[in-house]
């Protein structure tokens, strides 16, 4: 190979590792929180050098903040992207919610909801890793409501409905599955927390609305 | 003093040393967490010796447990004691989630609810603490549960009502908005969870049950 082979090599090479390290680190995490995410801890659970992992990321708090962002880009993957075809909406925000529930019910993190273990751990802890989880699960919430006003305006949900409550209920209801499940290990949580979905957004549905939630 | 004086006094002294010190570790875990709740940063905190600590508690686990049982007193106190009196079904369960909404809301505890923070942190740890944890929660949503099914056997709640729903509906509600408090400082958190409360009591209300609920 010429020297710029082996150059490019290296870097896919690496690239392709930092992805696997931060596979693991989002998984690690997920179950033993942001705080148990040492370089020493990771070098361990991957079978690598300290030293390897302090040439991905330079202290604790970058490999955090990468962690998060790779949990990010999970989340994006598989509730947004997919979702991203499905007619604007009501149709949509079903589609969304399902997804989350979905990835939540049957992630592949050891721990359960990534960003619900991160939040419980970090909400007292000033500083750019909360900063970051403030502002990814805030733009959640509000993905979740600017779905739910485009279906206010296209008449699937009444016009009375109140948006933030709603969203409320239905973030609350995934959180809440996601507790009752990892602490209780209740097998009907996810579909307690479908129902309780399908419950309120009933309660505020038009006739239209009603017809896209179908008679589940 | 005499000797008998001397000690009894010794034992009173160290059962209220041995609160203060509980009080200031639920304080301290309800933030940094149970994991960070080492003899060594309690000791820190409340300007006693490693040692004289070590003779209240062995072990972090002993530690650990007897700050949970603390927290659970403060629970009973707060939001359980004061709803004794108050008339069984509807209004009593009324009267316990707004004492414990109250307690989440306005608590002393620097990183709010206690027991949602624990939970996150160590539902993906076996052993006596978890054991200790999954038991408390459970018995408080059986708690809700119960007065919801005594309230249904009253005629305040249809017959139809879904008791596991509307438990995990209530329940989430104020995990919720604890969540929304602490990582997001929303003000309204409290008052969605109120919100959320009454909406879903009303859905399953007989006339009866309304006139309990009244106009809120």
């Amino acid at each position: 190979m010429k020297d710029a082979d082996l150059r490019s090599w290296a870097v896919v090479r690496g690239a392709q590792t930092r992805k696997e390290i931060l596979r693991t680190s989002v998984d690690v995490a997920s179950a033993e929180g942001l705080e148990g995410l040492t370089i020493g801890r990771l070098a361990k659970e991957l079978g690598l050098s300290k030293s390897g992992l302090f040439a991905h990321f330079g202290s604790k708090e970058e490999l955090q903040i990468a962690t998060i962002d790779a949990a990010r880009r999970d989340f994006v993957a598989s509730v947004i992207d997919p979702t991203l075809d499905v007619e604007p909406g009501l149709a949509r925000l079903l589609a969304m919610m399902e997804a989350w529930i979905e990835s939540v019910e049957h992630g592949r993190y050891r721990g359960g909801c990534f960003f619900y273990a991160a939040s419980a751990e970090v909400d007292d802890r000033p500083g750019p890793v909360r900063d970051f989880l403030v502002k990814l699960t805030g733009s959640w919430v509000s993905q979740l409501k600017k779905e739910l006003r485009l279906a206010v305006r296209l008449g699937e949900l009444a016009a009375s409905t109140d948006i933030d409550l709603l969203a409320f209920q239905l973030h609350g209801s995934v959180q809440e599955a996601n507790w009752f499940r990892r602490l209780h290990g209740d097998e009907k949580a996810f579909d307690l927390s479908r129902a309780a979905m399908h419950q309120v957004l009933r309660l505020n549905a038009t006739e239209g609305g009603l017809a896209v939630l179908g008679d589940r």
